[in-house]
């Protein structure tokens, strides 16, 4: 098993942010939850002032085998085209994140068709998953190492320089896998649970929520164990996302959450490090309607509530100035002593 | 009176910016918010590929007479105070400004002490208003002058390059002219309407909205005359962002609205244009209560909402990359065409 070792948010350094936050000139707590988000960055990084560009976003890009049972609107071909687009810096979390400075890489953990391109990190584990509705997913050896190839090019990522990690995902069908992989960590029923992705119509939706159904009972899938709950309902590119987390959050690195599948592999690092969450901050809620299931079991506020679901990465990225403003706040704003500016209360206060 | 010529929407390219936002390569609709936002810019700047970057940023600053009453939880020196901060680049808006790149002037409208540093624009039409709740704030005739100014202002920062149009404030007391000015636009009781603005005590709240009720029976001022109405109970910056944002629609600019004094203001250029509101988009709701009614008047749902209450243009100046990245959106994305990917259901779509 995988040897995980986070460090504890730095709690001391909240308390010294806060105090210095109410010195900036502005009225106390007028920032709202800018403030909130720069006291939390400045515990998860240990530092009073703390930075959060560039980030790095990770894509992984992994196939399922699921797809044959139709849970999807696009068909399964759309993966491996969707990363020649990344390649090509012609999709959304291309455009965010060179809109946001970003390290952007995407990595192959398991996509179906061969990636044979320069610009595309190669780890693929296997050629996509099997079909879980018949059988596991993956083995547990499977998951691991895309577990680890997630630690790696976080680890990697962080070297080159990000200081705030997005990861995001392409798999057609991993609405379907996420949705598995949350049912067993919660009583809400299916119907809660389980949306249209990335849009397909009723009839479907009911077709979709009867594989998991059928794939919940054939599997059993334990949450506890948590690498052969991955191997048996999970997707790599799932694993690989956790994977990240887990090493961004033992550098100390904030982690900016995604939307449902991102949340999602954040609830899987949790079983594997419980304090990863403590280095996490939700970008955004997604309308896909397991997002703000997963959101709660998470404790997790997000930021932005603009009605998206595209997944990618997407909506961690445009949520990302947010972090920069409030990180910026703290690093260029004059305290009301250095500005000369007065914070007595108005004469006859008392009155 | 100001002649006043705005332009209409150009509702199809409206249209053809939907068409084309459902080409690029996303499930349709997965962007949410954003692809409304992206369809909007495109009416406004009659532009299919619209470009937001770089903003202007314009700051007014005045002082309110209203303040001898005790409404704020400032001392009115401090509106010079902040106005000297702003020229230091201390301030959240400096550091928000640099943040997304903005040109940003702050304009000294009506500040009751002497201003003199060359980085401050010099337009003082009085040194503050008159204390409304005992006479005119001001005469018909400043109201006008600060309109005007405004305008100016707005116009040259157009010239200068903005693309979209922040006004925000300074003017300590400057919530209690607002509240007045909404209080006539509305039959929501002033318990709803006004807030506590930079953070004052429940007894003071209560002595503000008698300040408010006794200045509105004294004056009885009526929207439908908008110049008196703003002579009686406005404020000089309020009068000038309101002008501000009229020249920005005049010129098919784009105006990202900031919070409560901002949005009053927006309230007050719809009593000179109605059409000026076509042209406005909701940066952020402010935990300042009366700003969900104002909002609502307007007819605008917020980008954010992170329990900001500012001003000086911060929830907007946060709020901006998400104009940035509505409008690289529809910059920058490959289409499904162009990027070969598929956007064929899956087979069997129909099994």
């Amino acid at each position: 098993m995988m040897n995980i070792s986070i460090p504890p948010i730095r709690r001391e350094i909240v308390e010294q942010a806060r105090t210095y936050i109410d010195e900036l000139t502005k009225p106390p707590g007028s920032l709202g939850r800018l403030e909130e988000v720069a006291a939390e960055l400045a515990g998860m990084t240990g530092e009073l002032l703390p930075r959060v560009a560039p980030p790095g976003v990770l894509v992984f890009a992994a196939d399922h085998g699921v797809t044959e049972e139709g849970v999807s609107a696009y068909p399964a071909e759309v993966t491996a085209q969707m990363v020649h687009n990344f390649a090509n810096g012609g999709a959304a979390i291309n455009v965010f994140s060179r809109q946001i400075g970003a390290l952007l890489r995407v990595v192959d953990v398991g996509v179906a068709a061969p990636i044979a391109d320069g610009r595309i990190i190669a780890k693929k584990v296997r050629p996509g998953t099997n079909n879980f509705a018949k059988t596991e997913a993956m083995t547990p050896a499977e998951a691991e190492q895309a577990l680890r190839i997630g630690c790696e090019q976080a680890g990697s990522i962080i070297a080159q320089g990000a200081r705030t990690l997005i990861v995001g995902e392409m798999g057609i069908g991993n609405t379907t896998a996420a949705s598995a992989l949350l049912a067993t960590l919660t009583d809400e029923p299916l119907e809660r649970i389980v949306g249209k992705g990335s849009g397909i119509d009723e009839e479907r939706l009911q077709h979709k929520r009867d594989v998991i159904r059928r794939a919940l009972t054939l599997h059993r899938p334990d949450p506890a164990k948590p690498l052969e709950w991955l191997a048996k309902i999970g997707g790599l590119e799932i694993a690989a996302m956790a994977g990240a987390m887990l090493a961004a959050a033992e550098r100390r690195i904030p982690i900016l959450l995604d939307g449902f599948i991102c949340t999602v592999a954040a609830l899987v690092a949790r079983q594997f490090a419980p304090s990863v969450v403590d280095y996490m901050i939700a970008g955004h809620r997604s309308q896909e309607p397991g997002h703000s299931i997963a959101l709660g079991l998470l404790g997790k506020e997000p930021l932005l509530d603009l009605h998206m679901r595209l997944g990618e990465g997407s909506g961690a990225a445009v949520a990302f100035p947010l972090l920069v403003s409030a990180a910026a706040m703290v690093n260029e704003m004059a305290t009301f002593a250095s500005a000369g500016v007065s914070t007595t209360g108005v004469k006859g206060e008392k009155e």
